[in-house]
């Protein structure tokens, strides 16, 4: 398999968590997103958004969207599970991974951030938002899973919350976000972060990080 | 089961449709978003995130997020289905979904959209903001299914494709998008408006419609 993605993309993360996770080996193509090497015609011809991560599998299928790619590895390479059996769980592992992978990350990408100092804003209230949709969604996020004991998000096993997870917390971080209002969190990240499939993935670690 | 939601919410549009598709009747608590009923401590208690729809099934159990409601749906109550058999075809269906339900939908929102006024954009730019991030998304969608021969999204039978993109359309409409660009898009929503499940979702057809 190939992933095309970029170091510091948390969605591109996520799926080198799950590939990991997995046992899988994919070779990594890199795109500069900072360089606009995303918005190639010959890289938009496989994903029309424009955006990383894009999955090619063995037959050479094109697959796109994140989540998408990870509920496709979850299904064809069901060992270890990234979801619980409990339809009501799977739900609420879900539920915590869409606030993340849809209102949170999406709304301060480098496209919607290149947008707001399209319109003029100065670079300090470009990070503000940046910084402000990370703690809207990491404070909903931390409620969520008050209730779990953890160590990870739902329970001892890692599912697609942590995926989300651990890559949103390296982007708050990134825009300054002060983390210590969400201690449960920073236990699941913490917790996480000794896996071995979640170590090799982080940003640092690949071979087009600066 | 209960469905707190909104009339104009196109993620609350989403599970209607779900519902309706699956024959399951649900009880309809309205949240007046532009009132900021979505805000109220007793609302929270239930969806940390202060977004609609929220799920309440039969056992009382809470549900948040369209998508992860959906699956859970689809999961619990399997006919009709609303994602294909095969994997790879079950990817490319999400995929669509999440271009629309991730990268789209949250970027303009009633919340972006209110954090964009109180940075000072004029309302002229917080519309073009909110067409901006339509378009975009439209675009790749039409790209997505252009080789899909329909006439729904991925073929004849609804898929949760098609409950993403019906509202998303009616949002563009909102914000003054040009849909003449997307006729592949066009195609699918007028056949799926000739379903019921969907024309009885439509927002001008809820308790709280204005």
């Amino acid at each position: 398999m190939r992933l095309h993605g970029y170091f510091r993309s948390s969605a591109s993360y996520r799926v080198r968590i799950a590939l990991n996770l997995k046992g899988l080996g994919a070779e990594h193509l890199p795109h500069h997103l900072r360089k606009g090497e995303q918005c190639a015609p010959s890289y938009l011809a496989i994903n029309p958004q424009g955006l990383v991560p894009t999955l090619e599998n063995d037959t050479g299928a094109i697959l796109t969207q994140s989540l998408a790619i990870i509920e496709w590895l979850d299904e064809t390479h069901p060992e270890p599970p990234l979801l619980p059996k409990d339809p009501l769980r799977r739900a609420k592992v879900r539920a915590f991974a869409m606030a993340l992978a849809c209102d949170t990350h999406p709304v301060q990408n480098l496209k919607v951030l290149a947008r707001l100092r399209q319109l003029g804003l100065p670079e300090e209230q470009v990070t503000g938002w940046a910084a402000w949709a990370n703690r809207e969604g990491l404070a909903a996020c931390e409620t969520l899973i008050a209730e779990e004991p953890g160590p990870l998000c739902f329970g001892a096993d890692p599912t697609i919350a942590d995926l989300c997870l651990v890559p949103q917390l390296a982007n708050a971080r990134r825009f300054g976000v002060d983390l210590a209002a969400f201690p449960r969190l920073l236990k699941a990240e913490a917790a996480a972060k000794t896996l071995k499939a979640f170590a090799d993935a982080a940003p640092e670690r690949q071979s087009d990080a600066e």
